[in-house]
């Protein structure tokens, strides 16, 4: 029997042969990331276990992103600490306000994933490096800090799920309304420990930024990674951001999946997950009246590139409808720079949305965004949890770039068809 | 015996033909200012009056800038509290996220205040605005409540202190520093419940963004007001911005004032004030070494387009030194627009700060930039008090634009002329 992509990876840092489900191994590490939330107890952690130095001060990353620029006093010590932590262990990627972004946006750019890497980091979103054929998870705080100390981790191998995506997305139909379709089908603990593990040749169709979008919320299927085969686009991609070797790994023509999805990309409809799980979707045909007060547009999920560009293309001489505020997130300093350059910023702001600093921001209840008893956002994020932007009794509906920027102008979640047919 | 600027202002709304030092009056109001701090406040004091209106729907200005974008669930609650009351009572002047800015920067833009005004704000910066030769004042949240529902406040006639302006600032010397030495020079008490009232034909070497900045620090000698005789360059912004009919209100020749100072504007040199209070100055050549971890540029201080011109001039083409975090928040959401179009925001960001949405930010330990223990801040707003940024322990160091811009790419207060000299 064969392995899946994700079996490879681990096989390859664990020195064998093959590995099969429910294995347990050990693995070398690529990298190890943390952020202000996950770094301090890594940190306190690291030094319980007597570790004086990180395994390699090139292959730690640390982010402060999550409350930044410092939302409190609790923050700024945070902060503090994985500041002082990097300097002392002469950690090459630590980022600062200014040279930073949102951590699972800011990794890809700056070169530190490629194809065949294997990455833990303390943050559930870690599995958005799939997108670039890399096995990537998130982990504890303990398992930060024994990977920081030695460059390994142990993993149980995970069995996988094949999604086989066909033909071409229509109209406004990205990554985020793919995964949105894909979590519906299957349920918030339908890949639970598994791989979701992309192929078929409907992946030509999604970009990057798309496939960024989709690995990152394989944990929102309970995936333990998600992955996508490389193809042209990611050695494009891998060219333009890194000077890392690479190994591409293809699954075997008889690797075993636990179920086989096909999915015709042609059909899948701009999609919105209501309140308050993901896997609780609505076509955008479905969706019914739900006047809203808050649009959300960024995050590690969607504050790439090519999601300003697609609601600046909306919002571009359009106004937010009054009484909405729209908060824009770009991932990094360099995305809001060459949105800045590209006009982007400015069709946002004259339409009457602010941009914020690189930050998780309101994503989860942080800061910069947080929604009072009773109001409605639709965000770009990628959980709707219970009180996730603020109060217990507010409400967050998961969309893509397009239907936010939509929403905004009319104030109700809206169709960017609908809305631009309106002219 | 005559009457000071004040005095006129206050005797014309109050219905009366002179008043003088120490009397006690009814006077119209023009404006009454909140924000999402003190309006709740003023909300439940104004229901529990039992008024049912405003005395005038485009006479109260609501404007939530303090933890906006809402900093937490409680700045959430607030601000949905003054939105609602806004809506309810048909305020005209209630600015939501996207189409606001900080209340200071914002409400002369906006052209809500015109020379001869009189107005209160919840706000002890509302001061601010005698730089376009209006009254205006920071109240209690009770007086705001009282003023909204009547449109008329109590108030003792302030004596005052004559400011007289000579010569031309050299170099970077700003409104900032001519304050800043103001205060060093009389004190943080030297000017309690008095007027501080500029006049001199210095004044006209000070732009009208020097202006606001320096009638916003005048509660920072305790100062009841400050207050410009009106120029050219008044009524050319007042032309500029509003559409409202002004009166230019005069000192009269034998106005009595208690005390008078002459300052020849082109011996001021680049001041900051040290920890912990404003009146603790230094000019830029005693300053010594100081290491800094923050620098913030904007606040309703400074957060206007000169400010943020000069600063980009600095930081321009320059670096941003390593491990300093430089944060940007422009006044409003037309200064932060019309520095875009400048290229201003692209140059601070390349640099390597960040800009943030407008708001009051760090500069009350509010949100988005709060210190650690034992940090420093170079920071253009107005209060350098035990804790005002974040920690006890931290220092905020007062300075202008230009002196926090070149202390941005040392790591140190930098004299702008040193950094400039050393290309």
């Amino acid at each position: 029997m064969g392995m899946t992509m994700t079996q490879k990876i681990l096989a390859a840092h664990a020195g064998l042969d093959r590995v099969e489900a429910g294995q347990l191994i050990e693995a070398n590490l690529d990298l190890v990331l943390g952020n202000d939330i996950t770094s301090p107890v890594a940190i306190r952690e690291f030094e319980k276990m007597g570790a004086n130095k990180v395994f390699h001060r090139s292959k730690v990353a640390l982010v402060p992103d999550h409350f930044t620029p410092n939302k409190d006093i609790k923050a700024a010590e945070q902060c503090k600490c994985v500041r002082e932590f990097a300097k002392k262990m002469e950690v090459e990627n630590y980022f600062e306000v200014g040279e930073m972004g949102i951590e699972h946006c800011l990794l890809p750019e700056k070169g530190l994933v490629v194809p065949g890497d294997l990455v833990i980091g303390a943050d559930s979103h870690t599995c958005t490096y799939g997108a670039l054929g890399a096995f990537s998870t998130g982990v504890g705080s303990t398992d930060m800090a024994a990977g920081m100390a030695t460059g390994k981790c142990w993993f149980k191998v995970p069995s996988a799920i094949k999604f086989v995506l066909k033909g071409k997305p229509q109209g406004w139909v990205s990554g985020k309304d793919i995964i949105l379709h894909i979590i519906g089908m299957i349920g918030v603990d339908g890949a639970l420990y598994k791989s979701m593990e992309f192929v078929g040749d409907g992946i030509q169709h999604i970009s990057m930024d798309g496939r960024f979008t989709m690995a990152n919320m394989a944990i929102e299927a309970g995936a333990k990674n998600g992955i996508f085969i490389v193809d042209e686009k990611t050695i494009e991609y891998v060219l333009n951001h890194s000077s890392k070797s690479w190994t591409v790994y293809e699954p075997d023509a008889d690797a075993e999946y636990d179920e086989v999805y096909e999915i015709d990309l042609s059909k899948i409809r701009p999609t919105v997950a209501f309140p308050h799980l993901p896997d609780n979707t609505r076509t955008i045909d479905e969706v019914g009246d739900v006047e809203i007060d808050q649009v959300v547009i960024g995050s590690c999920t969607n504050g790439r590139m090519e999601d300003l560009r697609v609601a600046a293309k909306i919002l571009k001489g359009r106004k937010v409808k009054k009484g909405v505020r729209v908060i824009v997130f770009p991932g990094t300093q360099k995305i809001y720079l060459d949105a800045l350059k590209e006009g982007i910023i400015e069709q946002l702001i004259e339409a009457g949305a602010v941009v914020s600093t690189p930050t998780c921001g309101p994503c989860l209840g942080g800061h910069m965004g947080i929604l009072a008893k009773g109001e409605r956002a639709v965000a770009t994020t990628n959980r709707n949890f219970v009180g996730r932007m603020g109060h217990t009794e507010s409400e967050v509906y998961l969309a893509s770039p397009a239907v936010a920027a939509a929403s905004a102008v009319t104030g109700k979640i809206t169709d960017p068809d609908t809305l631009l047919k309106a002219d």
